[in-house]
């Protein structure tokens, strides 16, 4: 069975940590693809029950505010609860069954880079191994629906310090005035986290300055799990990185 | 100025250290873009006068065959001589001028990873200089011809030696049965490289190795000197990688 | 006490996560211990009860056959369970009893590349601690055999994905052709896994591409978890790797 | 042709960039092969004329009464002067004709880290295409002598800063007390480098710490350029590293 | 709020996994903190009950006795016992209540490196979790004390081994006479573990091979978890290193 | 002789490949120093002949002007040229024998990072280089003046590309309302190169991307080339990084 390009009517699956994760790590991603008609699903693993800032009934509603101004759907789901996620495999478990229901082409869950909050990086683990089980057929636990193989799992980095130091990323442009606006009120969406620092006029710099590399005003990086794979070079020779 | 995907009617580029480099190394792709139309223009940077086996006048007649067998056009360029390549500005400066005449929208050379022959690694980083030097406008070396600024450069690999060890590659199907075919007539044309080991059939186990990666027979991989940059996430959903 | 190179009367002790894991890794390194008069024993840590081909019943017997015929003995040992092995340390405890009771010169245990299936990295990492566990004395759990420290712990590979991408391999040499044919039949018994892909055929291709660079037929990896220690610089001298 | 291990009579090469390197950074294994009845010449590139103390004629007669303690042969070779070094062509044609004449089993080298002495990684990369040149047969600078392909090219590091980083050495036990007294007194030869610190403590204090690793009293750490070769397991499997 | 250097009446935090593991890995800097009138306060989170040497009561009074021969003051927590310790988040949790209680300037614990004892590199992750958790405003388990922000945690090596391959450390002159003979006494004070090494000795070598680097007479290496922040060029520009 | 902290009275060297590279790269870290008293003195190596914008006339006079609103003394030394800088021996003395006219406690190079323009890491080597040879007694091309060993080599990265990707940076706060008002006049003084992009924003985002991870406004940071060396840990307890 050779691998086909997957259809734009397949739907992009969004794992976040926290509630407000998947806005600051890949939010214009996420707005460029809902502008361009595909469905977005978001599923977050706490409600930031152990934030210094807002509550989580406070946070829950950020969130789906933040979703809907991005034209995603949302889920929370819970496993061991904000700052003390662990690697098990029960949630690797239940992130496949998700998996298995939504059926996306493209995953995005936060980075595997060690020096950030660990509720990310194990998250980001806990994300790879469900891809993996989402589409192995013996598995009794997941048997109520058909094994799922995604086309590609991309991680996203919540911050500078969660950027893989030793992989290079894909940059994907959001830099059309309608995307950087849909993010940046999404990322505003999360009122109670805005008291300390600006984070969303720090994500805009990180944009912009990952933007500097592909040639264009904003650019999101994401890191593929596994090698791209190409018909052709006629998708890599767009004109690109000119400091 | 907005960077544009380059259009099918620009040719790729692609240098060799020596007279079967290219062949060995990224012949698959080759083959695949000169059947889909793409002109590819071969520039060779030696005659192989230190091989062991085979002449220079031998081994320029091989190089042209098999350029021709894979739908190439090819030239030669002087520079220090096989087993003695030498990193000099005077180098850049010539394969400038060679990337300002062909305008190519993609460029392939030999990887930088360093535990191979010299000149590869040597002649992968000329291409790099080169590339920058191309779009340079105040170099008067080069004032004959516009300057010139290429989509992306990729590397690829010789030899297993050859591969990065710390990057990831990308991976370009190259399966079809015609494409297969013309890359190992390509290869079999180097008739004198051939006595002391079977490195046709080396190659195509190593590009099977990695077409299991990419889900397919067949694959070679290309390394990107810069982060790819995409429009949406659509490139990077296609099935891939399930060992 | 001056440390020696160890007997060949000390038997090789090998992990598997999953029923074909040892004979796909390091299948070939076996067959010439074995042919050698060397005593392996294997310890697979599942029956595969995840995969999509295959009951558990039938792998396991698929199983003990392959081990048959590489003149190996094996053990089922149960921990979590087929693609939902953890990190504990009880298991730990468990593998190092084991590691007592054996009493090997060299464990082999797959790789701890962390983008492979998660069993097997964990594995890796479960066998690593075992091999320590198994030689401080005062583990109560272990009381009733002494300690036993190994001689060294090698690393194998199930797929190219599972190199560790920044590590510098040895290559066993397994290309006499009894070896490769005892290999071949080890593999060939897991049919059940033989559906969706020729993976002996895959494998053998990957040993060509290593014995390429070890300078014979076919060669397979193996990572040593600590350096290397040698007495002289005689045994680092063999003639290789010249493509 | 089937690679077979190497004769002890066939001679080991090491070069180093100055007068005192060898002793410094591989004298000990030196002391341990000539000890064995092996042949050893060294090639030393300049006479350490821009150091702050000794005269290039002070320093030469200290290197060669150094390498007579440890049974050693030596000549100097003029390349572009201590600390000028360049990377030239005609460097490596040079160093390949004395690899041609001498045809040594395994070459050592200074590592190619480059937080070092520059003349120091610059031999190492000279020292390895010499390897490759003296092995090609069509190099007509080269033709008053057969090709000579070595065993194994193994970098040695002069102080802690030159070992590389992401590499793993082989460690080679360097703990007989004859050993050791020959190290010390061709270390202590250098009689002109022992004004501003006590640099043979130093390296001594270095082997106990690698001869930690190695579970001996004293080991110098070496890096081989290419993958190690072994027939069997058996080579590996000596009681090791038990910190 | 703008980040100030910590005052010297903060006290310095440092956690080891067994018994000795400060002492060797950072007794050094203990010294030469405690010396300049710095609390330091280790907790110690297993009593070496599975050593091959020593009870559990023996061990901890060594530990007391070094501890007070550094002037440092000393409490055990139990996690989950010698050789057996797991990634919890339980743990992180019972360390952070710990780091609010003392209010550390900067945290000691040992390295992440993944080839030691697997006791130390979970310790180390699970230190660094709970430098976070002990900042979060919103954790209920933690709240009978106010969140604390640490100034830097900074990782130490028990062995060469331990010292992570690919980071570079700062270096801390512990070379006074009076420095050197306290780190000495608290080491020589685990006289249960002196039976089969000499690790004094070996802890002394390795402190002057990194004394080397530094340009002093020993040194002590540690890997800070962040990048470090200075208000300028001044703290940077002492004359180091120079081999 | 130990080492000791510099000097305020020392001056800081800055070398740039071309006319606005140390602006780019570190001109807030210089507006930090001047502000202090300290003097630091440019030495650009081309003034921009291959560039695209400006001639070599406006681009010196440009450089000039941005020294002087950095309070920064500026020279000119001729290597190659733009964009043809090769590595030789003669730059390495001629840059050797300017630290030994300068005396700085502290050099500044652009980094080594490859995959940037060719002139910035080949003049990071040159540089390297020459920070050795200038504290060489017997070189005889130096002799007219004393040699000098700086305190610490620290590099600066032009673009993100050329951050090291593998290395940890300090980070140097810069974000006085003063410092960053003179780094961004200096930056604007280079007029020509404003046409095709906005490169003071985007190093102004860049450095408020940096500060995020200090703690601060804007920090830029600097890649030691050698291990710091500390007296305590007073000096790296500063609160940071708390993304």
């Amino acid at each position: 069975m050779k691998p086909t390009p997957t259809s734009p009517s397949e739907p992009i699956l969004a794992f976040g940590a926290h509630p407000d994760d998947i806005e600051f790590g890949c939010g214009g991603v996420i707005a460029r693809e809902t502008r361009a008609g595909r469905a977005v699903h978001f599923v977050v693993c706490s409600r930031g029950e152990a934030g210094t800032n807002g509550t989580p009934t406070l946070r829950s509603a950020e969130a789906r505010r933040a979703a809907r101004l991005l034209g995603a759907t949302l889920e929370f789901v819970r496993l061991d609860g904000d700052a003390q996620l662990e690697i098990r495999a029960a949630h690797s478990l239940k992130l496949a069954g998700i998996i298995r229901r939504v059926r996306p082409a493209a995953v995005l869950a936060p980075s595997l880079a060690s020096n950030q909050h660990p509720d990310h990086y194990r998250l980001g683990q806990l994300v790879r191994d469900a891809t993996r089980l989402a589409r192995y057929g013996g598995l009794q636990a997941l048997n109520a629906r058909p094994a799922h193989a995604i086309g590609q799992l991309l991680f996203y980095a919540v911050s500078p310090d969660a950027e893989p130091p030793d992989l290079q990323p894909v940059l994907i442009d959001v830099s059309a005035p309608e995307i950087v606006a849909a993010w940046t009120a999404a990322m505003e969406a999360h009122v109670s986290q805005m008291k300390t620092r600006n984070y969303v006029d720090l994500q805009l710099a990180r944009a912009r300055v990952h933007g500097l590399r592909a040639g264009v005003a904003h650019a999101q990086p994401l890191w593929p799990n596994d090698p791209l794979v190409f018909d052709s070079l006629a998708a890599m020779t767009r004109a690109a990185a000119r400091f």
